[in-house]
């Protein structure tokens, strides 16, 4: 039952004053690094940001709610916190943006905050988010925190970032002739999402606080690497006509880009740069995650013909996986020259059933 | 349980899709309206804003969470809409920005997606979101949509606004011997939700997607009036020193701002302006809400002595009272000349037994 009261549950209160604590001195050494862009962060009404001249502002929220993104019995706290960020971070890279802020809204369940352990994933979440938020130098400049309402950790993330003005890549920009390439590989997040459906077991984590040097790209669902610096290079050398990143799945975002663009693709399936993990599987469960599975966070974009695109980019692969076509169709060609439509099948998260 | 699967409720996406159609044709009208400062609004990776040259940029978050910040029973969804937009809005007038874009978070659960009741709440959650949006004409340029995993609905509500370069209002800038001011009237939104408490039974809502002429300050806790014009004008007539908004009541915003200044606070509790609600109740009950009672979104601030501040700002009445003290105590003086410490008691929103 809900009732009002005042409340003077000053526990609670101690902890997210805590948690703001945490985060500001995070905030002041990360302004240090980046200069003078964040001028004010947590503690006032706003963030006051001073974006470069002449820039123009990009801005991108994404939700991480318990039981739709991520789940607690699968995903280390750690996880939680870099995928939180890593969504918003992938949103700028997509345009080409460089990151200037982050701020986080995040509600905690009060028995979270009443145990140790509660205390502690709450340290391994932010842990988990100031890894990825040192390697981009993006500070956590301000949000909101609140007592969850359903005993399930909320959270919601919101980017700024900045462009040379009317230089952001766009999703509107593929023409017809153009090369159609992408990041890194693809199916790996789902493929190890799957696998650890099937353990249906906690993973246990020894990340702490930041990604292990040698376990970089090892795990694409619990760990995804935003391709902020690809982003900026295509933005800066003027590679890319189109762009964006596969949150939902290569055939479901390829769509929204034909569809803002006003134009059709044709992938080479033989082509796609499909993920180790995924290769584990049957070959068309690989191809299903590569095609369909989503959070890779790898950046697809579309080049002139007459765009010379390197092998690889701020030290990321790129490959070429088709072309853009004029008619209206987004269709995949197999290995024996087959042609078939490629229809929007990308994850949707979890599905409730609470 | 939840489960992991491939989810093809083209229901729920195509009402997501619906809101973004609406919000994005909003998003045409009002950018007409504002000139270009909203260049790309929703449909690519990123909103861009382009800000006035030279001005910095103020960015701040607030959740809105069924349960937590509203009830459903009680307030009306026009209500929870404006409150949404409200609560942002408040916090860019108490540092005297101007707005620039607004972006949403928004979960609803699938039941409300099923039933015609639910999305006829959704269309005049956003109505109530729409109305206060027009007043201030600040366009919903983004934000993100999502199944709650817990059938509440979960908003996260995120605006950015702009101010001349070091211009902005802060909580810090007050000194020994400022006066100290409140706009409008205090306590009105606790007593109306102390009203409404007690009816336990929901508010019939008469309004039809905006505030009626006649009711603008009738309903202080359903809709309050963010003062974003006030904050204008203090900033531009170089006003106050500094500022803060009574979203937590003055009790507790009036400590944030002494602490944030190093400085003290005297108060006269006879000057303070009671709203009329409030002035229903006993008189001590009344003083209560207008010192503790949260949500009022009024503007908190200090002037030096040499600023002649006039009685009304923005058609808004402005009334002193107090004084900042370079003793480092909050105290409140009675009418009759006694004196106590004033300590935060501000409403912590609602506390949740689930």
């Amino acid at each position: 039952m809900l009732g009002i009261r005042m409340m003077r549950q000053m526990g609670e209160l101690a902890l997210i004053q805590r948690i703001r604590s945490g985060v500001a001195a995070e905030l002041g050494s990360h302004t240090a690094a980046r200069g003078v862009s964040v001028l004010l962060g947590i503690g006032d009404d706003c963030a006051i940001l001073r974006p470069p001249k002449g820039d123009e502002i990009l801005v991108t929220t994404d939700f991480t709610l318990e039981g739709r993104h991520f789940r607690r019995e699968w995903h280390p706290p750690e996880s939680v916190g870099h995928r939180a960020l890593a969504r918003g971070l992938s949103d700028l890279a997509a345009m080409g943006a460089r990151p200037l802020a982050a701020f986080l809204s995040l509600a905690l369940p009060a028995e979270m905050l009443a145990t140790r352990a509660g205390r502690g994933w709450v340290e391994r979440f932010f842990s988990g988010l100031r890894g990825l938020a040192q390697i981009h130098q993006v500070p956590l400049a301000g949000g909101d925190t609140s007592e969850s309402p359903c005993g399930l950790v909320l959270a919601d993330i919101v980017l700024v970032g900045s462009a040379p003005a009317s230089r952001a890549i766009r999703r509107s920009g593929a023409r017809a002739g153009d090369a159609l390439y992408v990041t890194g590989n693809l199916g790996g997040a789902a493929a190890e999402l799957a696998a650890m459906e099937l353990r249906s077991s906690r993973v246990k984590s020894n990340f702490a606080g930041s990604i292990p040097a040698n376990e970089v790209g090892a795990h694409p669902q619990l760990f995804p690497l935003p391709r902020v610096e690809v982003g900026l290079a295509l933005l800066r050398r003027h590679l890319a006509t189109a762009a964006i990143d596969l949150s939902d799945g290569l055939s479901t975002d390829l769509t929204h880009l034909c569809s803002e663009s006003g134009v059709g693709a044709e992938v080479l399936s033989a082509a796609l740069p499909i993920h180790p993990l995924a290769l584990q599987a049957r070959s068309d469960r690989a191809l299903h995650f590569a095609l369909n599975g989503g959070e890779d966070y790898e950046l697809l974009f579309a080049a002139s013909p007459k765009t010379k695109i390197p092998l690889s980019i701020a030290g990321v692969r790129i490959t070429r996986i088709g072309s853009i076509v004029s008619r209206n169709v987004v269709s995949i060609l197999d290995s024996a020259g087959h042609r078939k439509p490629l229809k929007p099948g990308g994850w949707e998260h979890f599905a409730s059933g609470r």
